[in-house]
Order: C-alpha cells, then sequence, then structure tokens
C-alpha cells in the first residue's frame, strides 16, 4: 500500500485520540521474564468459542514478546487499575519477583490487579505494516475480586464511568 | 474448534459486558438501498496508511451488506450522534431518501451526524465461528461539524465523558 498524504494520517489520528476505549494491559512470559503493556484495542469477536481480538502497533519489545508467545494473559482493567494501566503504559516491566505478580492456575503468571485475566491462545497474528491484528481464544478467565468503575482511556487521560456520566 | 463450556461462556460474557467502548456506525450500499449498524468494536491498527479494525457477530442482515460491500463508511459517533446509535442498533435501517442520509465527495452515502465518517475499503475477512473480523483501509475522512462529548458504551447503556468523569 502506498503511504497516504499527511493530512489523511493526522485527520485519522485526531478521529481516534477522540474515540474512547475500555483499557487492557496483556502479559506473556519472555526470555527475560513476564512482561506486559496497555493496549485500547481489545474487543470481543465470537463467545462460543470466546475469541478476542487486538492490534499491536510494533513488534519490539514486550509486543514482540506477545506476539511470539504460545500463551498470554489479556486483562480488562478497571479503575482500580490504573496504576496498572500505567505501569505497562512505560518502559520496562516489573521483575519476576515484583509482588504485581500472581500465578494462575495454569502456572501462567498475571496480574491479580485486574478486574478479569483472561488466559489467550493466538489464532492468527496478521501483520498490517509495523503493526500487527491477533486474534486470539479464550482459554480461561480468572475473575478479579475487587470491583472498581468502568475505565476509560480517551485522548491521553482516563475516565471511569459512574451513575453521573450516564445518559438517560 | 470445540464448544467452550457454559460457565466460560458466561464468564466471557460478564467479562466484555464491562468492558467499555467506543461507539461507531458502519453504513453500506446493499440492493435495497443504503443499510447499517452500531458497532461497539472498532480500533485502530495502524496510520500510515490509515487501518482499523472491527468485528460483526453475523453475517446476515445489514452486517452482510457490509461484508459484501467493496466500500463502506465507518462513523465515530459521539454523544450528539446518540440517536444514530440507538437507531442502527434496531432492526431496518432508514430508506433512502431519510434526511438521515448525506452524500461524501466519492457519491457514498454517509450520515452528517455522525462526529467523523471513515470510508473505508475492506483488506481481509476473517470468519470466526459465526462471527467475522474486517480489517479495512481508510480512504478519506470526513469531520462533522458538531462537537458533543465522547460517547462511551457499557453493560447496554450509554455514557458521556467530561472534565467530572476525568481520573486526576
Amino acid at each position: 500500500m502506498p503511504d497516504a498524504p499527511a493530512d489523511l494520517t493526522d485527520a485519522y489520528k485526531t478521529a481516534f485520540r477522540g474515540h474512547p476505549a475500555g483499557v487492557a494491559v496483556i502479559t506473556a512470559e519472555g526470555p527475560d521474564g513476564p512482561t506486559g503493556l496497555t493496549a485500547s484495542s481489545v474487543a470481543s469477536v465470537a463467545v462460543d468459542p470466546p475469541v478476542l481480538v487486538f492490534s499491536l502497533s510494533t513488534n519490539s519489545g514486550s509486543a514482540g514478546v506477545v506476539l511470539g508467545a504460545p500463551v498470554f494473559v489479556v486483562h480488562l482493567v478497571d479503575s482500580h487499575g490504573v496504576a496498572l494501566a500505567k505501569r505497562f503504559a512505560s518502559t520496562g516491566s516489573p521483575a519476576a519477583d515484583d509482588p504485581i505478580w500472581g500465578t494462575l492456575p495454569s502456572g501462567d503468571r498475571y496480574l491479580p490487579g485486574a478486574a478479569t485475566a483472561l488466559r489467550c491462545r493466538p489464532l492468527s497474528t496478521t501483520p498490517i505494516g509495523s503493526s500487527t491484528v491477533v486474534v486470539a481464544e479464550v482459554l480461561d478467565i480468572v475473575v478479579g475480586l475487587g470491583h472498581g468503575e468502568p475505565l476509560v482511556y480517551h485522548n491521553r487521560e482516563f475516565h471511569s464511568l459512574t451513575d453521573r456520566s450516564r445518559l438517560s
């Protein structure tokens, strides 16, 4: 595909900067220990069997680990997990012995501070330029104990949903 | 893939019901005139060239028209477009001469009441059970005049984001 004109790219970036999204942290086991990244593109595709989709904008660092892993964990994050979302949006992941990590019954590491952990295996990874679309089947689900407010990412800021944000 | 156990499917539905998402209306020209559907799975994949992804949970009705169309329009909807989102979440689309429709410079019909209209061509459509993942390139963008609040769909209700919903 040819490069897009600058004005189209700019309009596209502006459009999606204004498009709100839920927040997820995706973790996987790499050669140097567990790693993860924050993603705002996780969506459900199908329910039986449960299949989700997300995209990664690079294939290096934590994204490369997720793309190469036979199993990874997609965490849906609520307002109690804002610190997790911020932590995994920055470079460098917590060390393997950091108490941020827990262990699933399967033995895979996960983040008990997230609202929900979905252990997944990739069904397909489709490169689109330097990005990749990942379709994954959910193998099992661990629901966290805490219940925060729904968390939304919009224009580089976090919002939470409450009765006051609801439209009649 | 084998069917998922009922408790996994239930946990999965509950998890994504609680995962907030932005709102989009996708329209295309069918044999019986223009049609459309409301989707909460639209996400950006890449910016240069601009590519987005969404999924459809069926291939009949309006979804079938979108899946068969050489060109369709993805509208990102804000709080001024709640009525659009509700209208296209129900069965049956507005007639071709309904004033809800406008015409893009390309000649394609679109919804001027949406915040942004992205005219797209499909790059790939991947069936997952009875659902389909669509990856599409954005050809051009029309930005609407009005500026509502960002609109979020969560647990079958609409919310808007404001200064009050922002987390410090």
